[in-house]
């Protein structure tokens, strides 16, 4: 229906007076104006509106460095390879100077991610070693697939948590660790094929679904339910609840502090969180310090397992990891559970979950290449990260994605490729080989100061205050995914901002402006009179401009009757003047770009309303 | 965010050039343009938004007959009991002639309602009684409350069916018809109470989700399923599916072709069936006839009554009504179930039928009121609707509405007011009270005939063909809710069409045009260069228009990279004339009437981009 409302227009226009109103006056305006292209035909117009939804974002980006030279014998394949692997590009020029920041860049990552990883699965969760895993093998596949430079892939805070909570209402982890265990490997699996689906039906605008606003909402939530779930940690608690809320949470710990508990653990948690924090608040002071702050956690790790260690703090109600479990990932193939009555559930979870980490991954990849100057392919960003998670997903990985600190922290430290993640890797993967055994004695606590040190990040007051002074429904939509993230729960949270988000649109299109124009003196520019107080109306001319890109069902009644309603008003106020009496309606819909049949029969009825009960002629 | 959009184009312009494209060149053109109001404060920004969703669809339209004169000391009173009873209003210009033709009127549209009802009540899983209640109940509220003077309220098919088709998954009518009927009575009275506030409310927009489109195919699969559940008493079988989807009916005729079943009610309900509709096919032929299709059921059941009485067909098997309590509408306030188990659900169902009827209602009477040249208060419309049907609930009467077919008849008839509805309910008052003893003996498949004969009004094909012409995406809504209704249920077949209606408005606003404009030469119109080959660029300058009204998070990255795609193309290629390289970018915004925070920073970093890496200069 695209470019038939131009013409619709001209069907319903009682009589246009173009060249009244043209200053310029030439006699061949109208015919250029009128010879428009004709309408698509079926076959295109359905093809056109499914094309358009699917567009690619950039054309000729996935081209691949084979531009200008003509295609070799084998050329059509090393393009297709080039454009999978996107190393086989940059490799080439890769220089020792380039690597020598990676190398550095890489050990800052990976003395940072260590710890990470470990709390992030015990948020997860997961056994720690199982963070460690997935902070190897998802790094390397997206190191050889991925286009950019900066961005740090293995797990992050928000999909840990989202994935504890929606795989815990399934298997409670407690009772039966195997299964919570395979089902988590499923989701994983399973979300990688979504996002590798939306990378190769190009359904990258399913990010922006989740608008900036949602998710700064649901980031702030997310931090705050992350940080009440530190709780248990830092508060020694064996016992705690696995709803998410706030309100259960506090419940939680009321409940528990009544039972005897060990200040040691909050004693350990709180002070290495003041360290991290002031490490941190150094290394931003002072730039050339910043990896302070890359490594006070690790040296947070390293001491508090020593002074546990020293002590034997453990005897004394210290709560500590024990067991880990060293060496390199095994293979979880055989634990996947593609069949049975857990998988439409992990499906769910897997969706979600895909879309999150998607948007994560996107928005910080997006941000660091703004920086640099170049751009990211997102669908191409999509099918990296699919395959890290359906790789990770066969050797003990969970859910890996692009982290926001530890990107930055990489950023900092001079990355210039993808070579960090590998090298982060490698490091990892030694660690796993070599320091597992030493884990024992690491409290718990320090687990939760780790990752109560990352949450801030999270939280951007800031934004907030930016969103709340630019646009109060897009404060809505922060808001209610902040609330719901925190009283209900992560889902509700992105239920609350999608359906925020998406009614916002739809009311917007409910009720459109219309607006009566009248003439700028001595221009031939038509303003709202509303808006304008300076434009004048023409004599015998009503000239009305419906404000909406969709004349469709949900308002064409109402711009219906509103016309109607102004023909009506002017007609009768203005019968003593005879003279003045409006002869003309003219109806600008140069805004409209979609009119569906309801908006059609709108028109239709408005013509026939003027024709029979106002009198107005037709010409 | 309105209005801003303006502002927000004019900082992102790198350099606007009005003077050059402006033929009339006006010095204070640009001055004129740019005083443009201050946007909204806070308060009236939020305000706002809600009220141009709710805005009264026709304002002063309420304020009675009271216009011109200054109010009487209880002259407010007066005022606003007109408002809410307009026959108040009416009544007193009331003439003998006209009570006289809806009379006439009243007693055609009696004859219709009386079999209709009985075989609606059959359709809704109740006894034939409760069909006539509700025809004589809601009918006398209308008809001093409302504002159609044609539409005939009673018992309709696609409502009865919902009703039963939702209550029966609470509770099975079969086993359990008292605690049936309650729930029907409950859904009612909650049905009315939603009426009654989407009126107070102003939510009369509600009515306009259901799109024509979608109305069109829900009519048409509705028809088509209550078609089919007829085959129960066409066949005369005893036990029968109470799903509605196709599948399931087949089956369960299939099934019970197998048992012994009485050809005498197929013979019985197929000849009334032909002789209803030759009747009818004769009243349309020769208008003044009209009343033979009008009296052609209520003909039916008398004489297949007489029938069945003389030959005691009753004994070879052709089932009749058997027992009907004669009498008016016993009390069955007491019955309503507004707490306990059922309450949710019923309310669910009572929310659904609420908008069906309304829908079904204000279509039906908006139809006849532009024929006869009036206009229809939407809210007032609801209101009348609503107490009607809570009034009935009260009074043992099921969801009441505007019928298409008795509307029809009414019209034809020569109704010139709502007391033909006193008169169809007095009549129908009189026949329960004296005749329902002389229905023992009516066989079911005559109800069955009778039931069938009013849908082909129903299916729409032509327009259906219609709307394909016009827009295929509004066919797809209407074949979704077709489908849907047809294969899945009736809530399936709604759901499915506000979907893919939302999914439109949604879809087309993920990927809006972007068009490249020129100037049609010798004016200062600009054009798409894409639409109007023969529109000129205006060397070193990019112009180009959004074609949609929401900058917004769903579009706003295609956007700011499409632009950004095309600069850097335009850039890129036109190096080597050196002087005809783009160096200044001008978005068209006028179509955008809403930015978000999204859009606010797609445009912002449009603009870094143009400066950092592009090179245009910023005046």
């Amino acid at each position: 229906m695209e470019n038939t409302a131009a013409a619709a227009a001209a069907a319903v226009e009682t009589s246009v007076t173009v060249s009244a109103f043209d200053v310029s006056r030439r006699p061949d305006t109208a015919r250029l104006v009128l010879s428009s292209p004709k309408p698509p035909g079926v076959r295109e117009e359905l093809v056109g509106v499914v094309r358009k939804a699917f567009r690619p974002r950039a054309r000729g980006a996935g081209a691949g460095g084979g531009a200008g030279r003509p295609p070799a014998r084998w050329g059509w394949a090393l393009t297709a390879l080039k454009s999978v692997f996107p190393v086989l590009q940059w490799g080439r020029s890769y220089s020792f100077k380039s690597f020598r920041s990676d190398v550095m860049a890489g050990l800052t990552l990976a003395s940072l991610g260590i710890p990470q990883s470990i709390g992030y699965a015990n948020l997860a969760k997961l056994d720690p070693q199982y963070g460690l895993y997935t902070s190897v093998v998802p790094p390397l596949i997206y190191a050889v697939m991925g286009t950019s430079r900066e961005i740090a892939i293995g797990p992050v805070a928000v999909v840990s948590l989202l994935l504890s909570s929606m795989v815990s209402k399934i298997v409670d982890p407690a009772t039966d660790p195997a299964t919570y265990r395979a089902l988590v490997f499923t989701v994983t699996f399973l979300a990688g094929v979504f996002q590798v689906s939306f990378g190769l039906f190009r359904l990258g605008f399913l990010v922006d679904f989740l608008s900036h606003a949602a998710i700064v909402g649901f980031m702030g939530g997310a931090a705050i339910v992350i940080g009440l779930q530190q709780l248990k940690g830092l508060l020694g608690l064996s016992h705690f609840t696995n709803s998410t809320d706030v309100v259960s949470v506090i419940k939680a710990v009321c409940s528990a502090l009544h039972d005897p508990w060990h200040p040691g653990n909050f004693f350990i948690g709180c002070s290495f969180l003041i360290f991290i924090l002031s490490m941190r608040f150094i290394g931003r002071r002072y730039k050339k310090l910043f990896w302070l702050s890359a490594i006070s956690p690790l040296l947070s790790v390293v001491l508090s397992t020593a002074a546990v260690y020293a002590t034997r703090a453990d005897k004394h109600g210290v709560k500590i990891i024990q067991q880990v479990h060293a060496g390199l990932n095994p293979s979880s193939a055989k634990q996947l559970r593609l069949s049975g009555p857990y998988t439409v559930d992990c499906a769910k979870t897997a969706i979600i979950c895909a879309v999150i980490a998607l948007t994560e991954a996107i928005a910080v990849g997006r941000s660091f290449a703004s920086i640099r100057g170049y751009k990211l392919d997102g669908n191409k960003e999509m099918i990296a990260m699919g395959c890290s998670n359906v790789v990770g997903s066969l050797s003990s990985c969970y859910v890996a994605t692009g982290s926001f600190s530890r990107t930055a922290v990489n950023f900092s430290a001079g990355a210039r490729s993808t070579v960090s993640n590998i090298v982060m890797s490698v490091t990892v993967f030694i660690a796993l080989e070599l320091l597992m055994k030493s884990l024992y004695y690491t409290p718990i606590a320090v687990l939760a100061s780790i990752i109560l040190s990352a949450l801030p990040g999270l939280i951007d007051i800031k934004e907030a205050w930016n969103i709340w002074k630019v646009d109060k429904m897009d404060f809505l939509t922060c808001l209610g995914a902040f609330v719901g993230v925190l009283f209900g729960s992560v889902e509700i949270g992105l239920a609350v901002a999608l359906a925020i988000s998406f009614a916002k649109i739809i009311i917007q299109s409910i009720r459109p402006q219309v607006e009566v124009l009248g003439r700028l003196q001595g221009t031939n520019i038509f303003c709202s009179i509303r808006q304008y107080p300076v434009a004048c109306r023409i004599p015998t001319v009503l000239t009305i401009r419906i404000d909406t890109s969709f004349l469709c069902f949900i308002n064409s009644t109402f711009i219906k009757e509103r016309i109607i309603e102004w023909i009506r008003e002017e007609v009768e106020t203005s019968d003593e003047k005879a003279r003045e009496r409006v002869q003309s309606v003219v109806l600008d819909m140069s805004n409209v770009v979609n009119i569906d049949t309801s908006g059609i029969s709108a028109l239709e009825e408005i013509h026939k309303e003027l024709v029979l009960s106002l009198g107005i002629q037709v010409k």
